[in-house]
């Protein structure tokens, strides 16, 4: 099975479009928790249980993890091991670099830590993406429209090539079209949902595209938005990521049916906007 | 002191722009050692005790640690030990992630990972890179222009702003150096050695900040470029990265003696090419 075949299985099966962001931040874990050796486990094994059914991905971060050391390295290669496998796994490393290098982080990612996709940064080219797409059954999602403050710096930097204008994040946005199109991996892309208008013209440009959609939640994106433009000329919905809002619904004892409550109430609130198939 | 001051002191004490990245790949180092449980252990460790008085840093690379799943990232804990405190630490994760995963990110490597500094993706804009600055006594290098083929498909796009155009690397190496000014930790860049046009360019625009060169050795850049424009105005040299020719000088169990040889000769040239202060 693809990774879009995976994909698109679990929003049917759960009517979810949420992916849970798995960044976990020991510190803003429950304080019995915290006198555990290893806090993050049984706080991902307790959200994971709790939010299953809800979800269509779940999406660590590996700042998080690093954040803790190779102790951390080792929690997050036993949390993906946690994950049911019928739910995709999307790696968040915003990995770039040099061939022989991408081909290293592509090695761990699909194969040490079990993704079924990743998050690669555009800014290095073509040579940087590709060892990835050679991973048939696996995707990857190019950021585009990041969903921070800062965004547009740089990816709204209007681009002038062969007479054609187009915004930085276009350009990126029409590379990963034809990378997508050459597969043999899914290319999709990063779009927040804090940039509406931007979300809109990117599914303009590239109709075909999943689209992996932080910014809804803590961040304060547009929810309504992100369904809307979120799916694929197909019908494939995008994933749209939440982390803190669910992950830190609560920080007492009660957390993991406070982050399902939390869960329940986003997928209520997308179920609402746009019917799931 | 600052990873400038260390940076400089060690330049001195070694006489040497040689930057050794420790990017180990198992399957490439001699045979006997593969037999161990840990085999990239060993392998640094006699690789660093035979350069570590010919080199002015050393730089793993993230990705080569993370392919071989959490016990990668254990050996990267352990290797970091290793090398004498007064040889800077340069991880190279070319990070780039919004405000609160950049701060996560920044405490894995600056107090897990114990590097004095970071390579950092430009995409996501000024606050991805703003956690990192906070460290006073660490550094930054931010991607300019790398090293890899396709470097120039988004670095050298043109771009326009308020009437103003300029390659897309040269926006970046303008943002960066006002990173510098602001501070308070150092802000470099990262310049491929394989580009010695834009190598020029760059320094003329950023007179003040200390480069992070790749490119030399398996990749061919120009080590005589490197040198040229990579000192800063104030006379700080560049770190000129090499990784291949130096680990891999041979595969037999002399290899830490044929990689000290292969260290040796590139410091000599670049002894040769210019005064090293």
């Amino acid at each position: 099975m693809t990774f879009l075949e995976k994909l698109a299985h679990a929003q049917q099966t759960n009517r979810s479009f949420l992916c849970v962001g798995l960044d976990i931040v020991v510190a803003n874990t429950p304080l019995p928790l915290q006198l555990e050796d290893e806090p993050m486990l049984p706080f991902a094994r307790a959200i994971i249980e709790a939010t299953q059914d809800l979800v269509c991905a779940y999406k660590p971060n590996l700042g998080f993890y690093l954040a803790e050391g190779a102790a951390g390295m080792v929690a997050l290669e036993r949390i993906v091991r946690l994950i049911p496998p019928h739910i995709p796994i999307i790696l968040d490393g915003k990995f770039g670099d040099i061939g022989n290098t991408a081909e290293a982080y592509a090695r761990g990612a699909f194969e040490q830590f079990r993704a079924d996709a990743v998050t690669l940064a555009p800014y290095m080219g073509s040579d940087s993406v590709a060892p990835f797409l050679r991973y048939a059954d696996r995707g990857v999602f190019v950021l585009a429209r990041t969903s921070n403050p800062n965004a547009g710096e740089f990816q709204n930097l209007k681009t002038v090539s062969s007479q054609e204008e187009r915004l930085l994040y276009e350009a990126v946005a029409l590379a990963a079209s034809r990378w997508h199109a050459q597969g043999p991996a899914a290319c999709g892309l990063v779009v927040g949902a804090t940039a509406p208008a931007e979300l809109q013209r990117i599914r303009h440009i590239a109709p075909d595209l999943p689209f992996l959609i932080p910014g809804v939640g803590a961040q304060g994106g547009d929810l309504e938005a992100a369904i809307r433009y979120g799916q694929t000329r197909d019908g494939l919905g995008p994933v749209i990521n939440v982390s803190r809002a669910v992950l830190y619904a609560s920080r007492t004892m009660t957390f993991a049916e406070d982050a399902r409550r939390a869960a329940q109430a986003l997928v209520d609130t997308m179920r609402s906007i746009g019917p799931i198939r």
